[in-house]
């Protein structure tokens, strides 16, 4: 049924995200929770009681000093995981949290928090869910093995289904900070290659009203990559027929697409039309069995030192290739990116 | 999260078709497992207190006199369920169950549980789990509507990946009492409608040897519905491609279809062909989403009094056609199927 | 651009079929057409010239008279067949004829017909056009080049858009022997064996007023075959989404199967729903490029003798499942299939 | 079976794309040809007689000094267009012609092209078969409609089987003149709106020695129009699984697309895969119902008035995307188009 080694883990965070990751946790034998934090804890109390998990806080620093756990799970929103992380790695926990590393545009201050990772000798993965998605991962592990030759042109289409309320704009970062910087990592994730260059645009089609955050909801972009190759992403913040992931690949020797990812598999066939019913899986069902994944590769690096699913290096090349994108939309230029990287 | 109401649970019988099951009943946080039974049961000691499961017994009867449990789930094989299903009734339980009750060809047998069932006032609910198949559903509820007007044929695809063990065979039984059982009760379900009439051909394409256990690997079947309806059911044993399970359903404003669930949507176009992986799920993985939501309906049905998902009656009807089919293979002439069904 | 032999044709019988067939001859150059003839050949003068076809003649004799013409193609009605076929071949001319050869249930006046087409030593196709689809021959082939290993099943889906007009149907036949007919040959040709038994059951689901016909508007036939297979046949003579082809071969290595073919590769994502417009193409759309692949082997085999597409003995053998269906319906019994076919 | 007023044409130009027309414009009964022309047409005299076409000439000027002909359809290479179409207009024939109107990059040569044109009043239809393309004609057709509200992303994938012979390149002109030159039109064509930006990424990953030609395999192409929408365009020389041509339009209430034309419905399932046959159809048969129809927009335009497919105007267009996107590779920079067309 499973195996025995366990590791011992605190949760940090239990808003929409923590409560969705915390369900999927609760599916993997090998994580023992023992002890969760968030500062509205006490009105979770109940249902955190039903589910056996006791040991309850509203002090993350709790988690940190409690000599029981070995790992922590960060799904506080963005603006906490600077200081939350470095302080875990100071602690000497491992450590998964959701990218980016911090909210600053420059680096400098993700840069600090992975050094603070390094010199703890502590293991960090960030969170790249759709890496581990089990249609984007077989793509990636078909390309690495040269199923389709040398990879020429990758296409990602990603879309929301609803423009996020301001309010949380605010609090996670823009368009391309958020929501695109999931796209250049797949980006890379998929070309085995670094992005060197960047073209976009950027346009209010959805809600002008992003102007007030200088920010987006629809976004074209070009990528050209350290190999040669090149990519296309496209991006909106509402797809009315619902959250939208797609990936394909093109090389010498064929191509490699991952469709968008359907509630269902029954068609009505009536007088006019065929159709399937479009249950609109938001992207806690939609990357469902990629949430999992990546939880236990997280694991089985930990116990068993396997390779992480995503690195703090991830996060900067990504976090690079969004700053290139802003930058090449408010001079409407393209722009090069860093491929160097030294911690 | 989660409401607060709770089962207090039993599980008897942790073969491979419990474990799955013990898997599938851990991810619902309204079913609370008091204690566990398996004749075997100190060989899986340690995975069971790795998932905090310490009340564990050899012997069943400890389940059925456990004062705090109210709800049994038996997953024995075919041949305990008579004395299980009739023991647990007079023990007050509520008590999920794989089909048939019995093993006896003769119904006596399983209207005998289903009294017992009755006389305690219980709860039964039968592991017809395909009915909780969300692409089956949604067409059993869409005929329902009135979508596809009056159905007029029902088209059901079933074939298992790999010819059972003829070891498993002796005690669980052969293709129509196991594995055809399923379909006879889908066709029910999805026409809202009792079978009158079955003809059956079947052979033994694909494993001879299955003469010596009078039984057969592939079987073809007609079927007549008391709403003047037709069906037809095909079955193998071993499908290459791995399990297949399809259903349509034809009526006089349009037809429902699902085809098979595929486990990848990942295609590769290479110099020759369009490919798709085939990733061959076996049935606890095509079925899991099933198998969780006919236990969800199970609880429900318990804690706030919603149907059940299979009852008795279904299970009696099912048997019915495939004694039928039985009969029409071995006269090679059509056979009636009574519909009266009085307790 | 064309090969330089030709044949040189006549057309016999412009009614629907017939000017359907017209259009698809005048696109292979190898087809010259001499003359045809038709009752009512003048009110199509005018479009007759502007195709360029001058001679045009009421008597279908004065075809079989021409000595400029070496091949007739029959498109006339079912009740004619008998008649034109045997004088055509007693005039020494290749024929393409659609099935059946008689409109008499009793197999000998069909016989009779190709007696006269053997004694003359005269080519005979006929029109079993799906033969030539190249969906449908494309699994013949690989069947028969064994891609899926000993063919065990065979199942067939046939529906049409709309039923029949009564008055057509009394000149054609009924469901079983014009509609069926095409599906038992089908079965024969995917399978590369003989029907040996047939059980059948028929209803009048769409249109009660066929009683008056003794004709059935719904069907579901059970096939065996001399090599140990079996098949499944579905019918129906209203399917509001149009018409509705598919053949599945289900075998020990693996399955093949022909999806409907859709008008359409759009597809239409909104809010609610996937859809795919449904041009509901009729027979003649649908079956296009079968009916020019059938002519072209026709035109290949005079040419260069090649086989023929369909023979007398493929009708016969349909026809006899057409009569051991029929004899089911009224019987309720399954019925066994003669194999034996002398000349 | 078709209407009675004909145009009556000549044909000028019977190599590789000539002969194909040629072939298409056969099965048009509208169309009389009354005379052919080609340098080289004494190779194909045979040939013509057998299809009835005797009045064949060697020089093209036969042709525009016939007074029979209303009508000519130009299918020389691009480096006679410019010379012929002119003269064809002052013979004051209708035209149909390939684009471009001339290889001049200048579009001053296209413009003195139209001027004839307009002054000469003749018609003059551009091949942008492509839009006669039922599925992306049908996707223009609902996006004008308002079925998916205001379009907001058009993304077309434009991919050919095989890199063009390097000497073919020389006279037809290099990708984004021949080839994405189609995709600039499609693009318009789709939005309804005009492009005013295009910034382009162009590669040799293919053919390194198209470097001689100042040619390049390989193109990813943004674009902005003047409804503030954006497109994304990508081609390769070779896709090793043949001609690829998809589109995909997303607006504010939906999403249209049109996957890749399959030569084939048949899928294999086996113990590995699910396979579809790849028959890589060339351009000439993927795009056969396009050509046909476009062919019969002509007719109908000369015939009856109705609109041109595709006119001087839209040609113009596509070239200025066309030299936008040469200079954005040329310079590293996105390039403004100018939107005005007088004439």
């Amino acid at each position: 049924m499973a195996s025995k080694k366990r590791i011992n883990a605190g949760i940090i965070g239990l808003g929409r995200a923590g409560q969705m990751h915390l369900k999927n946790l609760l599916t993997i034998p090998e994580i023992n929770i023992v002890q969760v934090s968030d500062i509205f804890v006490d009105k979770l109390a109940d249902q955190l009681n039903f589910m056996g998990i006791t040991n309850q806080t509203r002090d993350y620093m709790d988690i940190l000093n409690n000599p029981d756990i070995d790992t922590v799970f960060i799904f506080t929103s963005t603006d906490m995981h600077e200081e939350m992380v470095t302080a875990a790695a100071n602690a000497g926990k491992n450590i998964f949290c959701e990218k980016p590393l911090s909210m600053s545009p420059d680096e400098q201050a993700s840069l600090n928090v992975l050094k603070a990772v390094r010199d703890n000798n502590v293991k960090l993965q960030i969170g790249f869910n759709r890496r581990s998605d089990p249609q984007f991962d077989s793509i990636h592990q078909q390309v690495v093995s040269g199923t389709i030759g040398t990879p020429q042109v990758v296409k990602i289409t990603s879309r929301d289904p609803e423009v996020t309320p301001h309010n949380i704009i605010k609090r996670i970062g823009g368009l391309l900070f958020d929501f695109t910087m999931h796209d250049f990592d797949m980006a890379r994730f998929m070309m085995g290659s670094d992005i060197t260059e960047v073209y976009a645009q950027a346009g209010r089609l959805v809600d002008p009203g992003l102007a007030e955050l200088n920010d987006y909801d629809t976004a074209i972009i070009n990528l050209k990559f350290a190999n040669g190759a090149f990519g296309l992403i496209d991006n909106s913040r509402r797809a009315v027929y619902g959250y939208d992931q797609r990936v394909e690949v093109f090389g010498s020797e064929g191509m490699l697409k991952a469709e968008n990812v359907s509630g269902s598999t029954v068609e009505l066939y009536n007088a006019d039309n065929e159709i399937k019913k479009n249950p609109k899986p938001a992207f806690q069902q939609r990357y469902k069995p990629a949430y999992i994944a990546e939880m236990r590769k997280f694991v089985d690096s930990i116990l068993n030192d396997a390779p992480l699913a995503a690195t703090g290096k991830d996060v900067i090349m990504a976090q690079r290739a969004a700053n290139a994108a802003q930058k090449s939309i408010d001079t409407g230029l393209p722009q090069k990116v860093d491929t160097n990287f030294q911690l």
